[in-house]
């Protein structure tokens, strides 16, 4: 067996303790062996104050941002620059080009970038995409509906610009649509409704369309109390496939083809550990550039501010 | 002599009579015998109300699409479609994904896309891409404000959703830009100012940097009466070089080294000619990619209402 992987995590927030820690402590490829993070530590790993100081103090060969990303870029160079293969929490930076430029300099280091999509990793989404792959789709409606306030309670730059709002979880959405649909999707109409103390959306509409025609229809809202909702409902030629529960459930019709538990960050340390095995990189933007499309194509509307 | 490639011309405003008609008349390797227009008519070529009656109802081997930005997705699939070269005028359409997917289109049909960038065939820009080659550039300045009441009087849809705002001429600027310079740009900060009445920007700042770290600040503004200004100065380590009057005009500190008349249409079409007999299609979207990133990562800011 070979010697795992050494890894350092940036940003100790509470995706990195719900999903990544226990992710990476199941993924024998990858060894977790520092942290940095300004105001927290983890026992018996080297713990530092920031990434550059990691990045020095330590032998560590690959990195996992968890940090918000409106400063990720910083963070990303300066592992890139030090040869150090990297992985981008979602989404993968605050702009479109500025991940395009990370991955032209993780070619030219010969390191490995992996810009990740948990979502895609839901237990249905790889059955969902096979059922479709030669389906005559006629439609697709998105219905991506939940409370702000039990998922991001205090979470400041969500709301600040490069923060995306709703699209914080709408990406996911979108991340899996991208992957699913057989023929690649773009916008041709948005609605943002940005609160008036805001400068990021909750609440949007986005018309998609597929290159052969299909319209993809989505509701993406931060204002849902109670039942919360993640589905992905597609119509073909020869019926209906929904994907609910955020990709983790499969019904064709009334059937429930796949329900199960969700593996999605085990996945993508597994997936991290073989790219930089094969000496690999995988950045899809296709999520991204939606949502950046819709930013700049859509009608924004102010609506109620929001306080927490 | 190769007979000339047959034309139509969609959309028959100010650009299209100020620009696309003399240059067309100046193009021996095509000519124009078609022209789509609800409202006008032109003498001595077939005239049509609209794209699909002039597609059905001639012969023409391309079409050339001066239409504003929102409504000419649906124009480019029936052109491509109908397996006519096309060439669109910039912006080349209401989002970044849409343009993609003609440029997938166009390729799986065989035919020519040609996505122009007019401010890229302006007098000195060749020139100052030659001198940028291999200079160590330290900073670049763009100042691009211009007055909007005199340029666009009257023009709704710029202002609408997918019109741009200011960067309609700022995006003149960021293709520039992006052709003159040696590696790669990616915007890190925006500001964004929205007439309270308006959809879209009358006055932009972005923050951008290059792949190897040089800053790019860029000012764009549409309320500048009296003189306007289109410059865009870079300090090398060598000394500063400047294009002024949106790239026809270049100096080295005080030399000016050309100041040359505006031959951008007749360069553009004699291109577009070009590509078409070489069977490649040329769609570089790097500037609409900058200000799709502006949106998305902007602080937008209220600001006067505007009444033309």
């Amino acid at each position: 067996m070979t010697k795992p992987i050494s890894l350092g995590l940036v940003g100790l927030g509470t995706i990195a303790r719900n999903q990544h820690l226990p992710s990476l402590a199941d993924t024998p490829a990858l060894e977790l062996t520092a942290i940095a993070s300004r105001n927290a530590s983890l026992d018996g790993v080297l713990c530092f104050q920031d990434i550059h100081a990691m990045l020095e103090g330590s032998d560590i060969a690959a990195v996992s941002l968890c940090t918000p990303p409106q400063g990720r870029f910083e963070q990303a160079v300066a592992t890139i620059e030090a040869g150090r293969h990297l992985m981008l929490e979602k989404p993968p930076g605050a702009t479109v080009s500025e991940v395009q430029a990370l991955a032209r300099l993780a070619e030219a280091k010969g390191v490995t970038l992996f810009a990740t999509w948990h979502s895609r990793e839901a237990a249905a989404v790889e059955k969902a995409r096979e059922m479709l792959s030669d389906a005559v789709i006629t439609s697709v409606k998105i219905s991506w509906r939940e409370d702000v306030r039990h998922w991001h309670p205090g979470q400041e730059w969500i709301w600040q610009p490069g923060g995306l709002g709703v699209f914080d979880p709408g990406i996911n959405a979108l991340s899996i649509l991208t992957r699913i649909m057989p023929d690649p999707v773009h916008v041709h109409a948005a609605m943002l409704e940005v609160p008036s103390n805001k400068q990021a959306p909750i609440g949007a509409e986005l018309e998609m369309r597929s290159a052969k025609g299909a319209p993809v229809h989505a509701v993406f809202d931060w204002r849902q109390t109670g039942p919360q909702t993640w589905d992905i409902e597609v119509e073909t030629e020869t019926g209906t496939i929904t994907l609910r529960d955020g990709g983790a459930t499969l019904h064709q019709g009334d059937t429930c083809l796949i329900a199960a538990q969700d593996e999605e960050y085990r996945r993508l340390y597994k997936r991290f550990g073989e790219l930089i095995a094969a000496g690999q990189s995988e950045v899809d933007l296709a999520p991204m550039q939606l949502v950046a499309d819709a930013f700049l194509l859509a009608d924004k509307r102010d609506t109620d501010p929001f306080h927490d």
